[in-house]
């Protein structure tokens, strides 16, 4: 291996440690409490390194937001789009997003729907790349209920824009639930989740 | 007027305008980032003020809380509870959520949704505050829709509880929504919200 291929193999390292630290602070902390040093601390490294490797706070922020709805691709989003049909891929999705809640796979919870609430009244580039990760969600289940009505795995007559606001409504309850200690909540949401997608089967 | 009348007055006076503004910050931007310097530039008094009125930051956050839930109160749960019967109430109630934040009474929507993201990761006298708010505002739901149903204004085989899960899924939806620029789901979870009640209406 050349030493360019070293340094540049080092420095993703010391990049993905500094973003596995500052997705589990931001996941419990909010963004906006994410700082340099607070990130170096926890991740055990120079403030100095994570100011040379990201540049600015924003970008930090930005890469954070990126490692954590990567994370959930690699965990959730990745293996329910391996599935064979498109009622049962979208049936893992829903069922993927409660597991890697009520598992803590981030200690905070879902990312997206925490930082949703966080930068709702915060205009800028985070808001923007928050609401493409939201919307980027909202029609993956679009996508999937359509391509299960088409292969008459559900019902025909179902409002797919209806049917991916209400599976999203129950997680953003449930994101908060299950960290507020309403563990009936939670299940009131996955059984709600559940039982839309039982009805849009006709089962 | 005695003079201890007229200083209390002037202290009352003094402690609604700073709640006023803390109560409008709080709602942009969350309790985490309000402090004595930031409220007292707002209502612009001095920040020794704000001091001797709370006595400690904390003080100062919980009685925002209770300021917003007061005004809520007066805008939208006294005029629904006046009304004549339960289902009346009921839906004088979810209509006047969204009213509520469709207007922006608080410039970042509804309070008690935004702390509860903000703090659902946060242990504490503010979040048992704001968890005390939740259950109230659940029971508000679960207690009108079985007075409605023991009046023969509901159908009687609905579950009460998930009928509240679900009105309160919607608001948390909306009040991301409304804020972050995506009209058409503050609208879904409108309509989600009076389909549903017609539907335990068996309208």
């Amino acid at each position: 291996m050349k030493a360019n291929d070293k340094r540049r193999e080092r420095g993703d390292r010391a990049r993905a440690n500094i973003l596995h630290h500052a997705t589990q602070i931001a996941s419990v902390e909010g963004l906006e409490g994410l700082t340099f040093g607070r990130v170096a601390a926890d991740a055990g490294v120079a403030r100095g390194n994570v100011q040379v490797l990201f540049g600015d706070r924003e970008a930090l922020q930005l890469a954070t937001i990126e490692n954590g709805v990567a994370l959930y691709a690699e965990t959730v989003v990745g293996p329910a789009m391996a599935l064979p049909t498109a009622v049962e891929r979208l049936i893992a999705l829903i069922e993927g997003w409660y597991t890697f809640v009520e598992q803590r796979t981030l200690p905070g919870g879902c990312l997206v729907h925490a930082l949703s609430s966080e930068y709702r009244t915060r205009p800028g580039e985070i808001r923007d790349r928050v609401e493409h990760h939201r919307a980027e969600a909202r029609q993956r289940i679009v996508d999937l209920a359509n391509a299960a009505i088409n292969a008459g795995e559900l019902q025909g007559g179902i409002d797919v824009g209806v049917l991916a606001f209400e599976l999203t409504s129950y997680q953003a309850s449930a994101n908060v639930a299950a960290l507020m200690g309403e563990p009936e909540q939670f299940e009131l949401a996955r059984r709600a989740s559940r039982e839309r997608l039982a009805a849009a089967r006709g089962v």
